[in-house]
């Protein structure tokens, strides 16, 4: 049987090109964004996921079973040679001392934010973490959305010319059960900590000075936990720059996530996709349809270009964007922030 | 070292199972389509690409060696009885003779619209394309891009009341080199055929008349090789529903899809998702970041969602969504548009 | 008391000019649209309208009670010297006999839309209104509508390129009293007749054969008076240029006009301006404010700018935009589109 | 000559009512925004407006034949008995006397905002201002904006529940002459006043604190006046609701006028009108037309619809929407603003 050759017109036809051979990489944790990157690692044809961590040995097991690999220990992973990396998705607790005996093993880490809410004791480990021997990524996954990245790329190519001022939106769809409160860090530490990285990462300068208020707005059971749910927050750099950043627990719409940046020659917003481009026009109105409901569905392209980046880290073809350094300083930013509501008047960085 | 539970609040985590057993399959067709399809293949969990085939020595093996898999033939595909289902991305002239090939070596067959070009033929193997021994899916991939989906879903929920009347856009961004023009099949069964499934699926009435006007304002090479490149195309339903096609080789501003359904409460609008929600301000206005340049990019959910369907078909979970029946009647629409321009008249559908 | 010179910082400040005398002119109708034109006229500062004429005596003394003017007859009117113009917004049927008697009473003439309904009886007239003595402006109100001038100048200026196609959209918000029906026209005198005149105007060509299906979907008493309620007509011009009219009695959703025009280099929007710029975020998605409920509210400026035309036409400073010429053709299309409708063929122009 | 009767199908006809007699009114200040007053008074049926005052003779003379109507002085407006109401467009040093000597005449003021830029001086006149014998009205124009105005009675009904947080963005598109700024009160006296009034309009709570954080990025002339360009203002209320505000002298792409209110049950937004509601489509984006470069055009219907407020006000029909107290009010946020700034600390509304 004669098959013709395929003669359909070219289009934007990426290059092939054989795989290298994938570096063998564990899991740690296997609880909600272990499971997201457990995935995309299994997905992605540069890693060969190996091994599943969790003291949860339901969860182990069961990610273990989905994902095609074993289940393993701490120790194990640690010890085992084959092992080139591992993904620390644990809770945020244990993150520094996960991070701290695999650098020691070793093993080239991929760390989901933060490194760990201790500013002091973060501090404390600056001589293992700021030049690792192996390679250290601190997953601020907002770097690699599609939409704050082409943000980025518009500022730095001037198109609005110089940027004078951010806005920046972050508000989640609905509050964290109050049990998450006590060990979330905080609504700056846990929450907030996006909106400082992209701060740093947009402004190009570090802010000098940070105000802050916040209130209980949302759920009274926050408010017992000792936390805050509603947030403005003010940073000044030392060039006058300014930016605010504006947070709740509870938009009551879904997951919302926004930045504006006003320049000298203009302005540039991100938006929210929507789940469908459609639209509905009645008598009332034209409703579009609906943002994203939570962060898994909104943020699964950059979750899965961080992992994508981490491949390409482990290859030696480029550095880690975001480790010690973006860690450090977007928790000294909470701290501040935490520091201003508490204090009620603006906080210097230098004094952090 | 102790790590402890993940305890970060849950969210709309995906039920976690173990993936059943793979489906060997191979794909027929190493070009640009076939690409497409085969890394799809390879990432779907449920499938289990063996071998690809290509006249083009070339082509295939660097298609093999990317995804991992063998080089084949079709005779060697066809016999191998570990093969469950043929992938078949070739060029439009190939594909009933080896769909038909397939089916007889007691294969499961997904194959790239259209089955064929040429009306006759295909009804002339109706007996054993309309109720195969083994699965056969013809891959209209719009019936799973997210945003006509949406609407469908819309319009059987009744939100916009009956649906009355619909107007399709589909313009692509630039026309196909000439040499691609004669193999085609034309503008009507090489283009239109994705808007002419999509009508159908949309009205749930299959049209009754036709009329067509088509033009030559585009390229003079596509005139010279016997072809018209711009279109505005009525159909009419038995109920007096109306439907209106507009159909362009060539937009100049991205590869564009749209859909508009009006209803006897209201209307739906599929509109073009964005390379990125990024907008711009200037004194010029506000620019938003362009719709995506070509299929490729733009359909990239709805062809691994075919992917998707196509392993649940084999899971045999599903029936094909679309078969030879789908594929007769967007070609019938096919042939009375290009009669519609050639007489200048209407056509009826019972008269092709 | 001293007053201190104003300091403000200068703004687009119109240039202040002392108003020129204004000429007198009458309104014939009170209905809905002359209860338009006279509000519009009484405003403006250069027209001086001094009577209204209503064979419905409640009708006419209650508009020249809040216009503050007298109540005429049409006999008294064109008998006075004093009057230079007359505006004539009574039911269509009158519009051609009262067009006639008022050029041949010297006056010049203001008349909505269309000057007739049988295109036999206007062409018979070609010879007084072709080429007037006084001016004779037919109010076609959207070619002064601020969004389609917006489209019309970005065509003239090449923004796209060359115009290929065109796709309009008239749709009603609800079809009016079927008594209104049978006096009407019918769709395409009534109704169509206002995208006949932008298919013309914004094509810059004159279409060349028109091919148009219309349904009765919407009220079948509207079917009952002999009438279709909705329409795709499809306009081709000798150049091969090509333009579509969508229209219906009924949206369900407002009052809905737009315009897509595409071109060698892009396309542009013409899009539906909203009572405000307000969108409400909920779960259910983001809900922007409706658009104009009908074409009195949607329309108010361009009615305005139309007096301001005549103003301008009075005045000497300019010819009228459209007359007898862009009546007659618009009205030979609405003539086609009914025969087409009627023979189920395409029908040619020159044969109208 | 017969005339039938309009048969047009209704619409939404406004009722029909003989103008009352309109109370003669006199407008001081012939600059900018008087010649804006000035020209909506006189097209106001339900005002006469009969003198224009401004000591640059040449300013109030052509205003004055412009609109048909006298030149006067402050003081024979003031003596004459004729004339019931005054409106106040003069430079705002000279606001609050000319205010108190109209009052003391007895007439009804319409006064151009701010009353003062003094806050002691203006609480030094309450018992004249707070309940004058003649109604005094302070023109905070955008309570009157039609978009603001849908986004208050969202919020009013509930739509997105209780307000938790506002944030209001006013830019300008280019710095002021910078003349213009040592008597302008400064960018919060002078700019910021209509974002603290709709901060209190929309929050419906006068808000306790304030903090602000200002620089000087746009124009080092402005600085060299003393002034700031950029600023950051949050407020804050006792029961914990928070108002983020956004300034600049200079936006780079236009009149940018937005809010966004966030409750417990979604969120509304107001955005910008735009010249014309047109899209461009080409490779590089979908522009939209531009925002209104400037505050005359994007605010003409509220400049209308205060005129028309006050002619209401006079008629007995409503009482003022803002007089004295919205007028202290504003002045203390901006005091506060200014005071927030030059100690770098927040500041509570009960000490201002």
């Amino acid at each position: 049987m004669r098959m013709a050759a395929a003669s359909e017109p070219p289009d934007e036809c990426p290059s092939m090109s054989a795989p290298k051979v994938a570096p063998k990489v564990a899991l740690l944790g296997a609880g909600r964004m272990g499971q997201v990157h457990g995935r995309n690692a299994v997905a992605h044809r540069r890693l060969e996921l190996v091994s599943v961590v969790d003291p949860d040995a339901g969860l182990a097991g069961a990610l273990a079973a989905e994902l095609g690999c074993a289940v393993g220990t701490v120790d194990g992973v640690l010890a085992d040679p084959q092992i080139a990396a591992v993904l620390v998705s644990t809770s945020t607790s244990t993150h520094l001392d996960l991070v701290l005996a695999a650098l020691a093993a070793g093993k080239a880490v991929f760390c989901e934010k933060p490194l760990d809410l201790d500013l002091a004791r973060l501090r404390a480990h600056a001589e293992q973490l700021e030049r690792p021997a192996q390679p250290l990524y601190v997953a601020f996954n907002k770097r690699f959305d599609p939409h704050y990245g082409a943000l980025k790329r518009k500022l730095d190519a001037g198109e609005i010319g110089a940027l004078e001022t951010l806005n920046l939106v972050s508000h989640d769809p609905a509050p964290p059960p109050p049990a998450f409160i006590p060990t979330s860090g905080g609504l700056f530490r846990d929450f907030s900590i996006h909106d400082f990285d992209m701060a740093r990462w947009l402004l190009d300068e570090e802010p000098a000075e940070l105000f802050a208020w916040a209130s209980s707005l949302v759920d009274p059971a926050i408010a017992a936990a000792g936390d805050v749910d509603t947030a403005r927050i003010l940073l000044r750099c030392a060039s006058g720059r300014l930016c605010m950043i504006s947070n709740t627990r509870r938009s009551g719409y879904g997951y919302d996530q926004r930045a504006e940046a006003y320049g000298s020659k203009g302005a540039a917003f991100v938006a929210n996709p929507r789940v469908a481009e459609l639209q509905t026009w009645t008598e009332g109105g034209a409703l579009a349809a609906p943002i994203w409901a939570g962060f898994q569905a909104r943020h699964a392209p950059s979750y899965a270009a961080e992992i994508d980046h981490f491949a390409a880290v482990l290859a030696g073809e480029v550095l880690p964007v975001t480790g010690y350094g973006a860690s450090v300083a977007a928790l000294a930013l909470a701290e501040a922030a935490a520091r201003s509501v508490a204090t009620g008047a603006p906080v210097k960085l230098a004094d952090v």
